[in-house]
C-alpha cells in the first residue's frame, strides 16, 4: 500500500498534517465541510490536486450532515466556505464546480450517494491519471541512473503516486533507476520536508542536497535526468513551476542532461501563447528571512521572493502527461498532444 | 569608518562575534592567546584572512603577557595553542610562521614591540591588498548595473573591505553600481547572515534571495555581473570556492553575464595543474538537515554536502587580484600574472 495524504472513511476524511512533517505523522480527522476548509486554509493539505480532492470530500461530508434535507441549495454555505479556503487554488474551484454540476436537481439520500461517489471518482481519477502519466514517463529516464527532482510533486500533493515523483516511483518499482537526488527547495523546503520523507516511506533511495548543489551533481556525471512538475504550461510549452526550476533547466541543458516536465493535460493552458503571459507571484519577504520561524537574516533586509519561474520550452526535453510524451515541445507539438483522446480510467463512471 | 571584524586596542583584541550576527552585535574581548584561540576555534571569527590576522594578534598578546621574559621559546605554547585552534586553516599557519620568523632571536620589550608591529602589519597589508584588488576590479562591473554575489567575502572574512565584496564596496562608493543581490548561500547562510548585514551596515543597497533565484534574476536582465571569492585557484585558472559557485558560473555563461573571481595572489596555487587535483571536503549531513539547529528534513535522510565546488577556468571571465586582472584565465595568462611585481603597500615595513 502506497503512502497517501487523504484517507477517506466514508463518514470521515483523515488528512495527513503536512505542517508537522517530516517529524510527526499526524492525521487531522474531518467530519464536515468546516473541518475540510480549515485543513485547506491552514495548509494541513497542500498541492493543487490534493486540495481539489479534499474539497470534493468536504462537499460529500456536508451532504451527509444535511441527511434527508440535502439539496444543492442547502449545500451553498458549505460550497462557499470551501471556495474561500484558498482563494487562488484553481483545482479547488474546478472540483467544487464539478460537484455542483452533478448534484444539481438531486435531494436527500440520492444526493448524498452521488456526492460521495463523485468525490471518490475525482480522487480515483487523479490517482489513475498519475499512474498513466508515470508509465509514459518511465522510458524517458535512463536505465540505472540517478534522477534529480525539485519541490514536492508526490502523493502529498496529489490524489496519490504523484506527477514527477510518480514517474520516479514507477521507475524505481520497475528497477529502472538507481535512486533520487532531492533539492531542498528553498524557501519552503518541500524537498527536504516532504519529498525526502515521502521517498523514504516508500523505500526509494533518496539523497538530500541544497539547491546550490544541483550543478556539481550534474558536473559529476551522476545525474541521468532532471524531472519536475508544472504549475502552468502555455500553448508553446513554456512551463511555470516552483522557483528554482528554470535554473535547473539551464544547468541540465549545459550538461546535456534530459530535462523533463511531468504534469496532467489540465495544466496546459492553450489560451496563453507563451510564458511571458504568466504573472509571477511575489511572496512575503519573511519566507526568505526566516526558516521555520527562525530568523536567518537581518529583519529588515529587502527580499526578492518570486513563487515560481518560467522555463522556456527550448530548454525542455519532454513534457509527459497522462496522454503520452511531447518531445521537444513547441506550439505545434503541444497542439497535436491536446488533440489526442483523453484516456479512460478503470473505475471511472460517466 | 568602515565596519571591521577585528578591533585592535594594543593590549586587547576585540573580535566581532559572527555567530550572533545579524541579530546581535557582540564583541568578544581577547586578552591573551588563549582567548584568541577560543575565538578562532568557536567560530567567533571566520574567513581565512581574518583568522590569520587574529592569530598574529594572539601572538602579540602572548608576548605582552610574558613581558620582560618574552622570547620565541617561551611563546611556543601560545603558538601551539593558536595553531591547533583550526587545524585546516592555511592562513593561520602562514601567519604564525611569519610571526615566528620575525621574532626569532628577539627578547623582552624588543620582541613585544616587533610582535605588535608585525601583527598590525599583517592586518594593514591585508586591508591594503583588498583595497588595491578592489580598484582593479571595479572596471569589470558594468556602469549602473546590479551585481550578484555569493557567500561572504567581506570585511567579516578579511582584514577589512573584503575581496569580492571589497570590489562591490569600492564600486558602490564610486557610484558605479546600482546595488547588490546576495544569494543566501545554503547550507551555512553566509549570504543572509553576514553579507546582507555587512552591506546594510555600509548603506549599500542589498536584496537577499535564495540561491535558487539567481537564475531568474539573470533571465530578467537585471544582473550586470556575478562576482565571487576563491578558496583556491589552480595554475590554469580553475577555481575552488563555496558550494554553489559553479552553478552560478554556468548560469552566468548561459546568460552572457561576466563571471568574476576576486582573490589575493596568495590564493593561486601554481603547484596544482587544474581543478581535478583539488580534494572536495564533505561536510556533516546535519548542516543540510537542520538550519540553526532546527530540523528541516528527516533526521536520517542521506545527504550530499560538499563544502565547495570547482569552476572550470573556461567559465570565468576574469580573475582579479591585487596585481591586476587576468582576463579569460588559462595557464599562460595565470603564469604571466604571477610574474608581475607584487605591489608595495603604504604603511608596510620590511
Amino acid at each position: 500500500m502506497e503512502l497517501t495524504a487523504l484517507c477517506w472513511h466514508r463518514q470521515r476524511l483523515d488528512v495527513l498534517d503536512q505542517r508537522a512533517l517530516p517529524h510527526d505523522t499526524r492525521w487531522m480527522p474531518c467530519h464536515d465541510a468546516t473541518d475540510v476548509a480549515s485543513a485547506i486554509r491552514d495548509m494541513v493539505v497542500r498541492g493543487a490536486p490534493a486540495i481539489g480532492i479534499a474539497a470534493a470530500y468536504g462537499v460529500a461530508l456536508a451532504a451527509q450532515r444535511l441527511g434527508a434535507e440535502a439539496s444543492l441549495e442547502r449545500l451553498a454555505p458549505a460550497l462557499q466556505q470551501l471556495a474561500e479556503s484558498r482563494p487562488t487554488a484553481v483545482n479547488l474551484f474546478w472540483a467544487l464546480e464539478r460537484m455542483g454540476k452533478v448534484l444539481a436537481g438531486l435531494e436527500g439520500e440520492a444526493l448524498i450517494a452521488r456526492a460521495v461517489a463523485e468525490a471518490e471518482h475525482i480522487h480515483a481519477e487523479d490517482l489513475a491519471l498519475n499512474h498513466r502519466l508515470a508509465e509514459h514517463g518511465v522510458s524517458l529516464l535512463p536505465q540505472g541512473s540517478f534522477i534529480y527532482t525539485h519541490c514536492n510533486t508526490g502523493t502529498l500533493a496529489t490524489g496519490g503516486h504523484g506527477t514527477a515523483l510518480g514517474v520516479i516511483r514507477t521507475a524505481w518499482q520497475g528497477g529502472r533507476i538507481a535512486g533520487v537526488y532531492a533539492g531542498e527547495t528553498r524557501p519552503w523546503m518541500q524537498g527536504s520536508r516532504l519529498t525526502s520523507w515521502e521517498l523514504m516511506q516508500d523505500g526509494v533511495p533518496v539523497t538530500l542536497v541544497t539547491d546550490s548543489m544541483a550543478a556539481v551533481l550534474m558536473q559529476s556525471g551522476r545525474i541521468g535526468a532532471v524531472i519536475v512538475g508544472a504549475d502552468r504550461i502555455t500553448a508553446n510549452g513554456d512551463t511555470a513551476n516552483k522557483i528554482g526550476t528554470y535554473g535547473l533547466a539551464v544547468l541540465a541543458h549545459h550538461h546535456r542532461i534530459p530535462f523533463i516536465v511531468a504534469a496532467p493535460v489540465a495544466t496546459i493552458d492553450p489560451q496563453l501563447a507563451d510564458g511571458s503571459a504568466i504573472p509571477i507571484e511575489q511572496r512575503p519577504a519573511d519566507e526568505v528571512r526566516q526558516i521555520h520561524g527562525v530568523p536567518v537574516a537581518p529583519a529588515t533586509v529587502p527580499v526578492f521572493n518570486p513563487a515560481f519561474d518560467v522555463t522556456p520550452a527550448g530548454l525542455i526535453s519532454a513534457i509527459v502527461t497522462e496522454r503520452g510524451v511531447i518531445t521537444r515541445p513547441d506550439t505545434a507539438a503541444v497542439r497535436a498532444h491536446l488533440a489526442l483522446p483523453a484516456p479512460e480510467f478503470a473505475g471511472a463512471h460517466s
